[in-house]
């Protein structure tokens, strides 16, 4: 049974009325002239002390500190929570995206790791991650005193009030199991976008390994560096919501495991051409596209971790949504005028690009500034796909060119296009310059963005180091690729014992699209 | 890295009970016998000195005033910002009703017009939109002032201390762009209702041209009319979340593009008799209809754009879900009844009529009346999507049904059912006639059913009108249908070069219920 | 036109600051050497007297009682309001949960059934379900003069101010609309539950004649004895979201409809083996494993039906996830080592399965034991899907052995891992014992574990009657299954007159896995 007696309601009967109405009477002096003057001293005396205790009613029955307090805490962390929720059914985002971009006979497969990724996720992460990327430690990495979520905490004291191990999340009031919600959302995300590029072809345990490793031990350092209180921090590298952190963190895991994994068999010809190979179901990857769009507004808006007076919410709702239009504008008429036709799979790759450039400047800068990035996002996109296609690293569904290219090109345009905590007018539209901190954009000089690219830099070489010794090890033990004959049969039979579509006609060869049919034997 | 010191939280360390304990000492008096009498004078200066900076210290600690006002504007954006990310979700709704209920040789088309348009009316909206139909003009239409959200503006100050041009917004105390968030929600709506009734022969680009002109010119207009202050608010007319504004608004551009295109080849044969031409994924349609069911909740609850004590959300959501609940079950009976099977596009079809029914009335009906309401809406459709069918006008998905004739439906409910601002025992259970201000039904005779007739025809013939222009300059410049061989063979091949399901066999003339094979080659 | 005057937002303008500047005025003490004793005695009394006018003044802006109450009640409400839009969107989750696992042929009547039955779901829980459950009434049952939501009632009045029908939810202070629209959700979840051990061979119209009774008159009556004040509250059960009330409750009903129904046709071998009969679509059925997941957020954190300072939902939330993350893996591993290969569909099984586990216990564990209950909830289904299987209980997706198996387990679970009111470490991480009342565990004695058992035998055996009467009485009535015929061609065509892929090849015969063909010809 449900039982819940500890959220009163404070009443407030003895009001400010009966004070008034005590006032007002005051007003009657010709009595006071009649007293003795040792009477006269009194009067005052025993009417302060009569507005003391009329004082003190009015403080008991509203106790307005702790109720505020207790209602600015709980709007916080409801707030976090379901951003948290948003952006953690991403996940079903990835999944049908990276799914409908697959061929249907590795459909199950695709399904299978996007469903496990995130179980896996908030194992690593609860048991070891969080620890690393949010405890009191050194410049380099977290602590591991906050394994298992434990470790002194005194949250949602803030600030010089907080006493525990993760100051560097000290600064917003919601509780510790709140922070870390919101915080293995983001995690997991990094895993997922790893699960595309190496979609059709990598061997089930092995992705099962790398992620509890990526999300356990790699993705928590680079993050210590920028959100944990690390030496990116330091050094006034900016990110507001992950486009490094998270984004290009995780595209460069993806990345190496393209590389380490080669391309899909027949995936291009002799002379280097590229033979298509069509996605199976475009009606669940744009539902996937969708779904991370609704995703975002907890992913970015969700990174005030509160909600002050919701200006900075929106704000960046705001950002968000329009670089994800033009994203998605720009990515039509590029892929339009360049491949002649206004590719779906284009659409919504410009989409998720305008997403993920906005995802480090949302918060300090214009909606117009949120435009030109987005749509030059989708601009990168378009291009990234051949080029990426050109270096023979097969990404079946785009990962590394929305989340790596536009990764990097987000965090760069914090440093052109932040307006500045100097920019008053910015003021009241963003919570995040109110304390005269924040990152400078080209108008302030060029400092910013080569902190930017500093940062870039950093997390992308030690990211792709530690995630290429990780496809290394895994690559030289295990084995990370199914067999030739697993791959031409498809994933789904190999690995899981199990077909997508049960009960269709299907064509191993799919035809339609002007497809050499026999370089497309796989 | 995110940072935040804003967010303070009042700790009231000086609090109550010292004020209280104070008090209490003051009554052991004997000492002050003993004092001369200028300082007996002194005595009760000296607390009142101390009183007052006790005071002082609670209220400097407390500050409720400020802190409450910030609660209240940050849990009045996150609600509507919550309740506008469920609205631009139901972008996957109507994407997967329209997809499924479409052919799949034209599902990537129908999913690339569903994604894109989102984008194209964000635009729009944003450029030029949401100034013509908020920003102060005349009764007929908003300023240019507003343009890309330009223009004063100090919300969150509502009433009288509202200075700004978007006066007609003032009486909700949320950011400026929280508005337009989820305005602009409203508007993509509009946008993609369109997209159902036009599908499977359109022209990809005419469809985009369409879609930015409709949103950013004709549905601001009669917008401005009733939400923007215009010349129908003014008259009385009342739609509480857009029956009118937003579903027949957009269900008569769904009218004017379906007459204007003609129907699909093959949909009718010599004798005036349909040739079914089914939904090729009743899976992703059904899932489209429960994220339109989901999405309301943002678009009727949302619509309060405030939360107060939630009584107000929480009536119009119950009134929602109750209509929906009986739009689907009237439909299922009457089809059942009529066309002798439980068909499951008219159980889809009834739930939506019922959503669209109590769009404009969910505020201000009884829960019972809901139900009724809902119910009339899910008989309707049932019938209207037959009418429209015998007079050629065809529509794949049923959207002029469910959106244009069940968007007149619960326009004209309002004058029915309201309960009217004199009603006593309503209020408390929504928020909306504490003003004294409000739609009367029929118990207060028929004036508000007139005014609600006389608004939805202004609207209705503004709009086929506008959209009308619109699709006859496309019509005669760009042309705005695919040829025969284009629409034979598929849009999606024709118009993006790719299919949405690859892999699988498919047949170009689907089988299994009954189809004249001859007549159903298209 | 949408209005809103009455969320008012209060100003505060003669403030704190004006009172401490005065303050500091009053230590220019000089001249009041100067006054006569008489003035000295009157320089306090109307300093006192202009002090109380300030006082006034910052109370009248203030208001800090009133507002912050209506704050607390709207927060509240939101969240409640939220929650439950989440869980409707379960019936999302189901419904592509169940179509995605059973055939093609057979997957409209699956969409349909899940559809609709929320629609019923409403119609019956608004009709009578609630006042049968929550209005006053004896300990067996409630009252019905809370039908169609009538009846005296002041929420958000709570605790011993609340006047009215349904006291069993007095302890929350939400309006009586939000309550019943939350509770509505999880009816509408018991009765969908059902639907899946059913598939592929009921009737639609018994499922909809059965899904009004059962929501209508047996879930009210056993949720009355848990969460309406009945005897099991009396008892000292406990169950926080419905691992039973809903879950287990549900689940019974299911295995009642499976065991009346009888078996698939072909679904065993004459040797008792089984034939596989693999679901159509597992990118569905994984999308709505995910959507399960994302509700699970709103059904957990929700019965909190508050926000408090948020700690609450904070912790439930974890835990659930943390169940549902360790029951995925749990029945990865164990599919693996039993079935050799890790099954997509126990992966989704499992994750479902640690969801029902922890739905009970999950405001009074710790995030630990929430580990170890999901972990035993993958385990338990990968073994239960087996054992209904040899008992030739057939259940096409799994229904059964997530819900009833780990209803029970979920419940029982309290009694072993709930940390107990007197565990003061507790404290403050959830709001759940901060009354000195709720469930023990192992650690203090097996008398918690003994009640629970009590509890949950009870519950499945009237369950298990009064669904058996209803399964009954539409047998020897209306007869529960479709023809041989009906079932070979598939109910889609024979209930619905569609198919749900049209312009697909399908093969009535599934391939692929090994399937006896012979058997396999249902």
């Amino acid at each position: 049974m449900i039982s819940r007696t500890s959220l009163k309601h404070s009443e407030g009967r003895h009001n400010r009325s009966s004070v008034a109405r005590f006032g007002e009477k005051l007003f009657a002096l010709h009595w006071f002239n009649r007293l003795p003057m040792s009477w006269k001293a009194c009067v005052p005396l025993a009417f302060t002390i009569l507005l003391m205790w009329n004082i003190a009613a009015v403080a008991q029955d509203a106790t307005p500190a702790e109720s505020v307090k207790t209602l600015t805490v709980g709007l916080d962390t409801l707030w976090v929570m379901v951003a948290g929720m948003l952006v953690i059914f991403m996940n079903a985002g990835f999944g049908m995206l990276e799914a409908g971009m697959c061929r249907q006979k590795n459909a199950v497969n695709v399904l299978a790791k996007n469903l496990i990724v995130f179980a896996l996720s908030t194992t690593a992460f609860w048991v070891i991650g969080f620890s690393l990327m949010f405890s009191d430690g050194s410049p380099f990495v977290g602590g591991i005193g906050g394994m298992l979520l434990a470790g002194a905490d005194n949250s949602p004291a803030t600030g010089d009030d907080y006493v525990g191990i993760f100051s560097s999340l000290n600064w917003t009031g919601i509780p510790l199991a709140a922070k870390f919600f919101f915080q293995l959302a983001f995690a997991g995300t990094a895993a997922t976008i790893v699960s595309g590029a190496v979609a059709e072809r990598i061997k089930f345990v092995d992705f099962l390994i790398f992620s509890l490793l990526f999300v356990g031990l790699a993705y928590p350092i680079t993050g210590h560096w920028v959100w944990g209180g690390g030496w990116l921090a330091g050094a006034g590298f900016w990110d507001f919501a992950g486009s490094s952190v998270v984004h290009m963190m995780g595209g460069v895991g993806a990345l190496m495991g393209a590389i380490f994994l080669g391309f899909r068999r027949g995936r291009y010809r002799e002379d280097g051409s590229v033979v298509a190979m069509p996605g199976h179901n475009m009606a669940i990857a744009t539902l996937g596209c969708l779904i991370l769009w609704l995703g975002w507004f907890g992913f970015n808006p969700g990174s005030t971790m509160g909600v002050g007076d919701g200006s900075a919410i929106a704000h960046i709702a705001l950002t968000t949504n329009v670089a994800a239009a033009f994203g998605g504008i720009a990515a039509t008429i590029v892929a339009w005028l360049v491949l002649g036709k206004p590719d779906l799979s284009m659409i919504i790759n410009g989409i998720l690009a305008g997403l993920v450039a906005i995802t480090a400047p949302c918060a300090w800068v214009t909606v117009p500034s949120a435009a030109v990035i987005g749509a030059i996002g989708g601009v990168l996109v378009v291009f990234a796909v051949s080029m990426f296609d050109k270096l023979k690293i097969d990404d079946p569904v785009g990962a590394i060119s929305v989340h790596f290219v536009n990764g990097i090109w987000g965090t760069l345009a914090v440093g052109l296009f932040a307006v500045g905590p100097a920019n008053e007018a910015f003021k009241g539209t963003a919570l995040f310059y109110d304390d005269g901190a924040g990152p400078n954009g080209l108008a302030q000089g060029l400092g910013q963005f080569g902190t930017q690219l500093m940062g870039v830099a950093a997390i992308a070489i030690f990211t792709a180091v530690v995630s290429g010794i990780f496809w290394a090890i895994l690559k030289f033990t295990l084995g990370i690729r199914v067999t030739e004959q697993e791959e031409f049969e498809g994933l789904d039979i190999a690995e899981h014992g199990m077909e997508a579509y049960s009960g269709f006609t299907k064509e191993l060869m799919p035809s339609g699209t002007g497809v050499e049919q026999t370089a497309d034997r796989y």
